[in-house]
This record gives structure tokens, C-alpha cells and sequence, in this order.
């Protein structure tokens, strides 16, 4: 087998700390293991400015467009935000220029974390849905976009075959889950989804396997938080994605543990934490490095097909969770150094035990 | 003191079900009072088109304009729903024509209804506040709007004056709060983003008093669920506005509770409930007329400055809700008009007491 070339963009503020961790994670995790893999460093981001001169320089596009996946942590920061091309530009360019036409994220509430919601136990119980979000047009990339003195103009554009697109891909995660596609918008007002009604409509028709239903943007907000567990598969246009994919983490109350997927045409996957660089606590050594394992154990799964590594590595993170060993913002009082070391010894351990 | 006019339009479904119910109230707190008014009613919404063709016949516009205060109970359904003009468009278009630029939707957790949350009570406690939604431009209403065959565009668009109009408005309402103005905004990758969050800043000099934050869209849907209780104003563009203000109503647990206030900008102003006409329950007599009670004491405050009748409505509200005389969708066993006559009885028996 092939070594595996992974492009790692290590963010900005706790992205390098947590990406750090993850990446001795993953080392532990694969020491006896056929799979071999390459890291490249790229500049990106804030980073990228710093480093390069430009959040998304063309050089770190040429090597991603190479790799066999991309691996990011939390990008931007106070630094940056007052430079004409932030960071967050870098995020969009770089979606654009890899076609990353899904980002994907899990919703999922274990009875391990349930505590951790900020609703009521009765109502996020058995909670397990993915979001599966447009990435590459609607109001993000849509044409006009401008700002004058006293006005200002933004596009919301979607074709056919951007919808399309993304309608098949969330109805096959369906078929390999729980059968059931929502289709979520505002077709009650924009014609953008009006259009995109009508042809999660014609796509779902080729899976007759798969329940579809359909929500208003508005209603969706209150599903979210009053009846979470009744969703699987929720397609979303990209700006109604950004906005409930946020409220969606917030009801498992672990936002420093989701991962995502962001899916690539003819090319390599993006995957990303879903939080931001939390800039007030960068440098301290006390950043959260779960999401970032979860990040890479999601990558060698869908990526490369490593579920038994992955497996390993998400075993050590419900290890330190359940014996507590975790960082401030969990409530307990671990560095992210101590919590990645009882990670890669619990690892360790384990590969002991099954090698005797 | 003049006769005040209020359009009435009844709505469909659980609408006209609501209404009366209200109006008995309203008829009931006004009794011994010197405020007189006349109620005008006008067809409009699904039942526009049943009754005169069209879900904003210019009869209704032209009578709305000359009124004092419009009332709508909820409007739209599934039997109009294929129709080319849908009863919401009717809803679209009364914005426009009477100049209804600012929606306001109080959020407020009471300790005695803190238990419908379904957010934990550590997290919705001390809630109050108001979300101010620009209503009569944005994503609702901007050119191109566009429906083809294979693609499909809407504008998001705003300008100096739109987005002006409103920060004043909500910058005077947190003078007389608890001086706090929160943006609301995506200006990280949108352009009206930009110019919103631009032009709050700049409306907001004038109000040295006022503390302003800024929150993009996607961290608000967190904020709302994981700490509600620091907002007091929180101005946002139309589409946003529509988004997260359900998400703030559902975050109560209390939606048929809650009413709405959309500013006129010289003329009427119109009142209604925030939750939809509810046809899977029309007809059986169960619908909660408490959102519609409290509608129209938003009325009676805001647009006729009769605080004192307003509060005999919403004591009676309190009443039936401590006594749990209410309706199936609160855990009673009570119809609309058990319901209603409870108040109404529980506001004579209190004027009675009070003339003796
Ligand atoms: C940083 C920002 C541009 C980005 C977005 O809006 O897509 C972020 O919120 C996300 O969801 O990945
Ligand atoms: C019915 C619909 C057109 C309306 C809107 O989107 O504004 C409703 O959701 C609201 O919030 O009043």
C-alpha cells in the first residue's frame, strides 16, 4: 500500500497546540500497523499570512490539490481581522478551489455525554443525526456581492447541478444509516429554495428506500432543540447550514469534541474541528485536543478506509472522558499536554496487552 | 378621546378560533374603561382568498392603512398551499405596503414557566429579551429574485436608510431596557453583513449610554441555548431575524404564548402571535388562546398607551395558568372557550371586588 500524503494546515491561536496533540495520537495509534503516512506542512489561514503572505498562498493549493487528504485545525483570530484578505477568506477559497461541495457534520448525544447538553435529558436523548451542508455556492459564492457607501448587495445562486449534487450525496449517507432524508429551507419565501425543494424532490425518487421530509429554516430551529432524535440525514444550503449546523453542536454541549468532513470532488477531503481558534486561551497549554482526534480518526475511516485505527484512537478518547482525565473546559484541570499523554499511554497499553 | 379603528383579520385555521377568543377578552378588560374602539374585519391570508379572491385584496390594504392598529391571527395552510399567491404572500406583501420595518418578539422566561423550557433551568433563568427583526427588506425582498429551469437566484439587499431605521429603533428600546444592543450579522462573508455591522456602529455613537456587542448569526444560535439570560436587544437582518427569533421562541417552551409587534412607519401598527394556524388541531375547539390574549395587550400598550387595561388581561393569563386552566397543548384538559371564560369570569369577579 501506498504511503498517504495528508496536507496538515495547523491553524491559528490553539489550532498548532491541539493539532499537535492529535498528530501524536495518530502516531501512537498506527506505530504497529501497515498503514504509513506522509505529513506535509502548509501555510494557511492566519498562519498563512504570517508565513506566506496570503491566507490561502497558491503553493499550499498546488500541494492540497496533491494530497490524499487535508487536515485543519481552527483558523483566524484578532490578529488578522483587520487586514483586507483574513483568514476566513482562505476558508472559503480553498472549499472553492477543492470542490468541497459537502461539509458533513454528526450531531450525536451518547449517554456518557448527555449531562453535557443544556437541554433537558427527556428531549436530546438518543440524539444522532449528520448534517450534510451545500459548501460551494448559494449566498457564500453567489454574484453580485457588493459594498458601496450607502448600499450593499449579496446573491444567493444555486443551479441544478450543485443541487443535485449535494441531494445524492446525503440521500446515500441515508441508505447506510437510518433512511430518512429532511430537506431543510425557505421555499415559503426565496426562490433559491423553492428550486431546492423541488429537486431534493425529483432526487429522492431514486431512493425510494429513503423517507424524505421538509422543513422550514425557521421551524428547523425549533425541531433542533424540541425533537432532536427524530432526524438522520438533514441537507441544508450553504448559509441555513452554517447557521443550524452551530445550533446543532450546541445542543450535545461538546462543541470542543465534533469533527468534519468536508467532501471533495475529484479530489482530496478536507477535515476540520468544527470550533473556533479560541484566542483567549491560546498559549496557555490547556486547549481542548479531543475534536482534533476525533478530526483524524473520522479521516482515516473515510479517507483511507483505517476504521480499526480510528477505533483506537476514539477508545482513548472515551477513555480520558470517562476517567475524567480532561482539560478546563470540560471542568477538569489537565493540560492538553497530560490529557494527549494519557491518550498515547492508554493506547500503548492496549497494543501491549494484545501483543502478549 | 376618538373611537380607535382595529382591522381585524381573523386568519385561518386555529386563526379565527383564537380571535374570538381574544376579542372576549378584550371586551371583557374594557368594560368599566373609557377606551372605546371598533373592529373592522377584513378579509385577508387563505381566508382572503376564500372570501374575496386574493390574500391581500387592496380593499384590506386601503381599509389597514386608515386603521389604528391592525390585529392578524395566524394565517396559511395546506389548503392553499399549491395556489401560485399563498396566504403567507399576502403576509409579505401587508409588510411592504404598510411600512411594517421593524418585527419585535419579546423572549422572556418567567420562574413560573421556567419548567416548559427544555433547556435546563441553569441555562434559560433570568431570560429577557427582545429581538427587533428588520422586516421590509433583505433576503424578503431584494431584486433579482429568480426561478428558471435550471437555476434560481434571490438578492439579498439593504440600504442606508433600511439598515439606519432600525438600529435607531432598537438602540431607543434598550435605552428604556436594560441599555444593551447586540448585533446580529455574518459580516465575516457577507457584504450587507458588512455594511449592517458598519452602519449599528455607527447609529450606535448616538447612544453613549447603550453597550453594543456583535455576534455573527452562527455563534447566536449557540448564545441563544447556552446563555439567553446576558441579551436585551438584539437587532438582526430579516432572514436572520426570521431564523433565530424561532429558535428564541422554542428556547420558553411557551410558543402559544408568545405575541409580536411590527412596527409601522407612519401608520398602523399590526399585532399577531408568532406560531403558525395549526391545522392539524382546527376545528376540535383546543386551541390556546393565550397568545392571542397577550397579542392584544401588546396592542393595548403599544399602540393606545393602555397599560392598565393591558395588565387586566395579562392577570387573567397568569390566573389560568397558575390554576392550570388551560389547553391540551400546556397539559390541560380545557376547550378555547372553558379557557376563555375563565378569564373573562376571573376579570369581573376582579372589577367587582375592585367597585364595591
Ligand atoms: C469562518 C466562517 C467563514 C465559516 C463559515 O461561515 O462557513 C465557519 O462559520 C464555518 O461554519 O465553517
Ligand atoms: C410565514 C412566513 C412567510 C413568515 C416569515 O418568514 O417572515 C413567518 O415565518 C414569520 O416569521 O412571520
Amino acid at each position: 500500500t501506498s504511503v498517504k500524503k495528508i496536507v496538515v494546515l495547523r491553524g491559528d491561536y490553539i489550532g498548532p497546540e491541539i493539532m499537535t496533540a492529535g498528530l501524536a495520537v495518530l502516531e501512537a495509534a498506527t506505530r504497529n500497523e501497515a498503514f504509513a503516512y506522509k505529513l506535509i506542512d502548509a501555510p494557511f489561514g492566519g498562519d498563512g499570512i504570517d508565513r506566506a503572505g496570503d491566507p490561502l498562498p497558491q503553493s499550499t493549493i498546488n500541494i492540497a490539490k496533491q494530497a490524499d487528504a487535508v487536515l485543519l485545525s481552527a483558523i483566524g483570530g484578532p490578529k488578522w481581522d483587520n487586514m483586507s484578505r483574513r483568514p476566513e477568506q482562505g476558508l472559503l477559497e480553498i472549499r472553492s478551489q477543492l470542490n468541497l461541495f459537502a461539509n458533513i457534520r454528526p450531531t450525536k448525544v451518547t449517554s456518557a455525554q448527555i449531562d453535557r447538553s443544556p437541554l433537558k435529558p427527556e428531549y436530546v436523548k438518543n440524539t444522532d443525526f449528520v448534517i450534510v451542508r451545500e459548501l460551494t455556492s448559494g449566498a457564500y459564492f453567489g454574484k453580485p456581492r457588493k459594498l458601496e457607501e450607502h448600499q450593499a448587495i449579496d446573491t444567493i445562486y444555486y443551479n441544478e447541478e450543485e443541487v443535485t449534487r449535494i441531494m445524492h450525496q446525503g440521500f446515500k449517507m441515508a441508505q447506510k444509516r437510518k433512511k430518512h432524508v429532511t430537506i431543510v429551507d425557505k421555499s415559503n419565501v426565496l426562490a433559491t429554495s423553492k428550486f431546492w425543494r423541488k429537486i431534493a424532490n425529483e432526487v429522492g425518487k431514486n431512493y425510494p428506500d429513503v423517507a424524505i421530509d421538509y422543513y422550514y429554516v425557521d421551524a428547523m430551529t425549533m425541531a433542533i432543540m424540541s425533537k432532536p432524535a427524530i432526524f438522520d440525514v438533514v441537507i441544508m444550503p450553504n448559509l441555513f447550514g452554517d447557521i443550524l449546523s452551530d445550533e446543532a453542536a450546541q445542543i450535545t454541549g461538546s462543541i470542543g469534541q465534533i469533527p468534519s468532513m468536508s467532501i471533495g470532488e475529484n479530489g482530496p477531503n478536507l477535515y476540520e474541528p468544527i470550533h473556533g481558534s479560541a484566542p483567549d486561551i491560546a498559549g496557555q497549554g490547556i486547549a481542548n485536543p479531543i475534536s482534533m482526534v476525533n478530526t483524524i480518526a473520522m479521516m482515516l475511516t473515510e479517507s483511507f478506509d483505517e476504521k480499526s485505527i480510528a477505533d483506537k484512537m476514539t477508545a482513548a478518547v472515551n477513555y480520558i472522558i470517562e476517567n475524567h482525565y480532561v482539560t478546563p473546559d470540560m471542568g477538569g484541570v489537565m493540560t492538553t499536554n497530560e490529557v494527549t499523554q494519557k491518550m498515547v499511554d492508554y493506547i500503548k497499553k492496549h497494543e501491549l496487552a494484545a501483543t502478549k
